[in-house]
């Protein structure tokens, strides 16, 4: 059962700001993109219509360098945490490897490190209030917490 | 009849990007922004749940000068052209005064000019497609495109 | 010397997910913008060219309810912590009082609280690398950390 | 010489709006995000630090069809017309195939066309005013506008 996911993210002109580095709110965009590509590596969507959706009860990002324009960020998904209704994510988001040259992930410093802690929700009508709910067993009995 | 409406809209830091300057594509945002505060100057929403909405047919705009961090910009909104079920709007985008001096928006060059063409549509059910409608007759009627 | 400010902001239909409510990472650029009017309040701008501006080091928000398209949020900001070269701002996120009604902040729930802690730094030369400096006097002199 | 790229984005949750479709705006983002894929395929970078860039001179979408969540686009940029110091582009954005199926993105429909007109900018020094210049001939030499 996964409880990690891998994948990159490509820094675009419009992420970047006027100090010439990708503006910090982006990482948060980021992390929910990833979120969904891993639901989508297990045959998922995270969103299946007015049946359930996660919110996002908790979303934080520590900052240690910026990314740059045209920098592809290795990025790294791992389970925390599972309960019945959450789910508790990292993210990590690895430098890349300088333009043209091989890339090494393993060595790349850390750009940023991220949290994300969803919850599960349905509607009972379309339209109607969010309210919390048991994460599916199609789901739920993919995933595991990292050790 | 109004057909003009007026306001400002102020470039944030996240709106810039590495070349020190407004992201061209925010100006689609503003323009949105400042239908919608029109359609409240008339004390309507332009979304009312599922009952109407006006999506977007075609969406332009031609770029003179640059916006900047801070710039508080002058827009102006003509209502060009109203059909049964369509309204085109013209945007003009003046420069803003010096910061610290006063403002004199009729003077001001134009930094762009957009346009909006979009499409009354409502759904038959909750979720359902969307299918173009005519405008609610108590929005039409205070419309009316300038002379 | 000021250690809060208050201030709105709108949820605008392009904030807006098809959860339909505001998506998560909006809460993120609104904390800026209005750190940005806070700086705005005391006279100064919260980046001056090259001469120093400030990074995020960590940002993250905790939400306990949805906010929706036209709400016109109550956004309070408070400086948590002063050092010599970083501050650490809380923000808190009231929900509006119903459309059409007189809003009472100060009743008003919570729908999220946020933390920036943000880093001074100047470049040396145009385009050259940020390193962290000390917070201008003239800033830091008009901030206290609140009790 | 490529006068034709093509390529996909995929439509994130972010990018949608409460009306449960890609809010149009985003289309302005894929255009560029799409130019400097190009460029990147032609082994250049369409920002080179203060030596030169892409400023937007003109935009306009039309939109057909509405894209939605995880949609992936099919996207085809078609270079329109090239003069010493612009180019016209043309975007087509086709619907992806039903999720799980074959795509023949030959059949799809349209749901969206755009266009951009970019000019070539470079400053005399960091920070200075934008100016107009001719394309780098390492660059125009690889372009030829479509017959």
């Amino acid at each position: 059962m996964p409880s990690e996911f891998r994948t990159t993210r490509r820094v675009e002109f419009a992420d970047t700001d006027m100090a010439g580095i990708a503006h910090f709110a982006n990482f948060f965009r980021w992390m929910e993109e990833v979120e969904h590509e891993f639901f989508r590596s297990l045959g998922h969507s995270v969103h299946d219509g007015e049946a359930f959706g996660f919110v996002r009860a908790h979303a934080s990002c520590d900052y240690a360098r910026p990314a740059r324009y045209e920098d592809v960020l290795d990025v790294r998904l791992l389970v925390e945490k599972k309960t019945a209704k959450a789910l508790h994510y990292r993210f990590e988001f690895g430098a890349p490897a300088p333009a043209g040259r091989a890339k090494d992930s393993e060595a790349a410093p850390t750009l940023a490190v991220g949290r994300l802690e969803v919850v599960c929700v349905t509607r009972d009508a379309p339209g109607g209030p969010l309210r919390s709910t048991e994460i599916p067993a199609a789901i739920a009995d993919q995933l595991q917490a990292a050790p």
